[in-house]
């Protein structure tokens, strides 16, 4: 019997149907390698009136790119980037941003993924001092790693603090369709609008195949993204394949109901394993993620059905994703696993 | 009127319906991101029939990210790299080798893209100096830019020159499909058979759609690929869509077809511009890519209608090229526009 | 009348007369640069007679390379290194290590400044996790930036753990000398006796004008070291000038009769301090460091005749430095500045 | 019997007393540590009146670092960077500049160590494709490696070409003093005068003990450098013995006066060579360098004597260095030893 994997990552669901025809709609004929093609362009198109006409967007294959190669254009190497100790960029990148880049990662301790002013404040010290790394970016997941989201007006004071000590706003946006379904906003609300200066805009979590954009929202801070992006092994040859898949994903509210599904499954769940003794939810369930502390002994067993990650490797505290393709059947087969596993203690 | 775009890259082309359906045929159902799972198993068990059960291979998205770090896993900072003047790696990565390895390349310069014993003796020095990079690659292309081929005991050679020295063998294999196609080979003859080290084996220029994987004969070159991918941004999440399309190029003889049919296709164009005076073929055309020298005026005009390169901007030589989806007709049109450009000098 | 910078750092202080004349001594005639020399010979000699015979020693300019090239030497770019929050490495190196080694700082909080088992343990996670970062090194400051110095037992501890995990030990020795002298050992025991790795040995703070040494206690981690320094900017052409240096340093108790001295004005300065109402000593005293909160409106004042920093830039802890050159009546002195800033709120 | 070594570099001379004198004359007292001391403050208002007031001056330990952090204020990692292809940056610093700024060096071929706008011009391709690293620097040695000069008009005319093409041009003036002595101009004049943007100045091989300086010439392009230098493991504690060293060098002509020596010594020792039948003089003797053909057996019974190198190990041509040491019975014992073992043959 296999193991089932739907509930440990929103990685490991497949790809949305209109996703997959677009790649079969562009495949005839020629055209023009690395962006220069009309299904590029019209991809384009629709971020820009998303994103607005000022912004700039480049699509690379995926979010670790999306994220360092990002960074990388509006950081040197002698600067800091504050982000969650939780965060992404952090902790499962491998190092690959101090690699890249060569700043260092100021990890903010927070309780739920969210930075805030009071957190970061504190960590703004020796500007203009040599000896230490200078203060250039704050970098916030939206939605978090612990899956909770930020409103909108908790973004632009963080925008309001960044830009007041002359730094810059970046946003991991690799749930940031999750988000926005969560608080019923468009994507520019929560991003460009809110004051985030770089964005890394997602899909592959919610029903593309790969593929991710960079959005500078200030066409200046982009200026050399082209020579980054080729130099960092993330130009694609046939980007068609790519533009055909944000268009599908933004064309018909795709982003919005693969988000909406997921969120929505990811409630079941937690309702479903509120009710059972013994589990504590232990963060705000808001999007696709149900973080919950489950005794030892049922993980172990659970394990061997379900596949799922411990947040940390030594606590039990698991994380469990929902996706687009999420069943309210999976959710409550797997609760009835969860029940079952409790009760044989 | 758009631009044909055929004879400008192997990547202008789209993706073979294999390799399309392939995609379509692994989407249902949850599997393990990260490669981890049963399609990417299978993928890896037929690349390891080629390449032999010692080899290690993994997956990255493009040509770029394998050469770039596959020599990294096997090179120091302080190294030396040796490739031809004209190889993708020097020329057309936008100094990605030197920015993510460190290293120097020493381009050597050759007529046909093809590197010597001869041409690199001379090269190795200041061994054990510390003011010099140490001398530990030598990088080939097979095919190269030049559209030439290695023929096995030519790459033994290299392979038992570099040995001798302590270096080792790197081949960017984007078109090793079109080189064992003209030698009537397979691939493993001519690539860890023949003494090379570690191999970049392309597909996508191919018929594939995305990915290229890393070949490293003796696993332990490899030891820290997984990490090297991961922190280099190269880490695909929803592996299953590579090992797919690694599958289906890999099965039913589809890369060979494929190539066969670009390398046939560079005969016939290259038989049709011998017929045209004033038109110079520049290269001995034995894989998928013709070199002519064309009076300037024609290709002026031409690319009006046809988008191609210049081998140098400065220069009048123009690099044609053909792909598994290019057609006799296709071919024909284009002499045809050719032989009419000529005569209106 | 000029600002009394004594107690600012104990890089304000000159070089020992002893030192100097060293300098001149080797002054005449032709010697080969880059360390094949005579005088490099001997302070080979003089070294290794310390660090044992099976040690590699090398000479760098300043303590900045010998920490990052060190390191540089032992770690690959997806390694962790551990070291305390309060490490120059992390807080005073502008980014430097992640910026050339490409590896992660896990910064670990301490009280005082000394690494714990208890401290690093927690940290050991992700192994063999191609998403994250592998612990590799802990890189411990002796003393520490807080003045505080590790008993060897606590260092064996330390290295033990290390390498139960495949980890090394580092030591950052900028003010070995002083911990020696504190603790009436040798530098060996301290160092390699101990189970110390790789060594940042110290000279310019205690009498030198610059050069430190970086001593690997098992050669086999310097095999490249060679080409690491000198693609590190670090091979210094007329290197008999660092090398009579080191061996004035290490002749006739040098660098210990300096350490002794700087210690005991440090004993002296907190004696007196803590005479003085209203101040805090805020670190135990164990070598040339004091530590001590005091009111805010004496620190402004003070500095107007005095130069040092305060520990944070936030906070009212300064930290007061001496150095083989203080002598009681600055200390005294001093004291009474102090007072008399206290009395004048 | 001890091997001479003074005709092997210029960097195998000691320090001039002048200069180890000036260490002396500011060793006694406290000075604040990093520069922002009296010496420093002198120093540089020397260097200034000497490179203009609009110049921004810095002090590293050494040339390699001079060059490298210099050219890394100014580049980025997705540029060119032309030089000769015997330029010491391409060939002796163990590729350090690839490393630590990730740019590619284009080693252009030139016969006497000189570039031109004839060998740069045709290497001046790929503008804004980001394929393809971008031309930004133009580094020139002066004097060069092979002892010749570049006039100021030749300079300038550099200069023109690269600013014309939105590039800067680079000045390695490692022995910038000995070419002002051939030349019998300025510093000044051969820098920023002529057109340079960034100059390294190397006062090491000319009579101090370390320490070079990286002189901008637009302040803007300094902007970051105390930054860059401090993570670029070169900024110095006590920087006032640097400081003192170049108040020496700067005073009484002392630089002028060492190179006329270096330089006058050079010529006596061509003119003995050209008096020797089977040695030719491979280069014009501008500076302190003479280039020769010496037969192989010479070379090698020469070498038990006395400490050279061959420019290439693989040829007869040694590079013969004279310094402001050098005396006239030194030049003609040597000429001796040679004439002896020509006949010896």
């Amino acid at each position: 019997m296999s193991i089932f994997a739907g509930f440990g990552s929103d990685n490991h669901s497949g790809v949305h149907p209109d996703v997959l025809r677009a790649l079969r709609n562009v495949n005839d004929g020629y055209v023009v390698a690395y962006g220069h093609d009309e299904y590029t362009a019209q991809a384009m198109k629709q971020l820009k009136e998303i994103f607005g006409k000022e912004s700039a967007v480049f699509f690379v294959y995926n979010g670790t790119a999306a994220n360092i190669l990002g960074l990388r254009s509006v950081t040197d190497s002698f600067h800091s980037i504050f982000c969650a100790e939780s965060a992404h960029l952090t902790v499962h990148e491998c190092c690959g941003p101090e690699n890249y880049i060569g700043a260092k990662l100021v990890n903010i301790p927070t309780a739920d993924g969210k930075l805030t002013v009071d957190g970061i404040e504190p960590c703004i010290i020796g500007i203009d001092d040599p000896h230490m790394a200078q203060p250039h970016v704050i970098s916030i997941t939206q939605a978090t790693e612990r899956g909770t989201v930020y409103h909108p007006e908790e973004i632009r004071t963080l925008a309001d603090f960044a830009h007041t000590h002359r730094m810059l706003l970046h946003m991991d946006g690799a749930r940031l369709c999750n988000a926005a379904a969560f608080l019923k906003t468009g994507l520019h609300e929560l991003s460009g609008a809110a004051g985030v200066d770089v964005l890394s805009f997602g899909g592959t979590k919610n029903g593309m195949m790969y593929g991710e954009a960079v959005v500078f929202f200030d066409q200046n801070l982009a200026k050399n993204f082209e020579f980054i992006r080729k130099q960092g092994m993330q130009l694609t040859s046939k980007m068609r394949y790519i533009s055909a898949q944000f268009s599908a994903f933004l064309s018909n509210d795709l982003w919005l109901r693969n988000a909406l599904q997921a969120n929505e499954m990811a409630q079941l769940l937690a309702e479903q394993l509120r009710s059972i003794p013994g589990i504590e939810i232990s963060q705000e369930v808001q999007t696709n993620m149900v973080y919950a502390v489950i005794p030892n002994h049922c993980i172990l067993r659970l394990q061997k059905q379900y596949y799922f990650h411990r947040f940390n490797e030594r606590t039990c505290e698991v994380r469990l994703m929902c996706s687009f393709t999420t069943q309210p059947q999976d959710v409550l087969r797997f609760a009835e696993a969860i029940r079952k596993t409790i009760g044989e203690k």
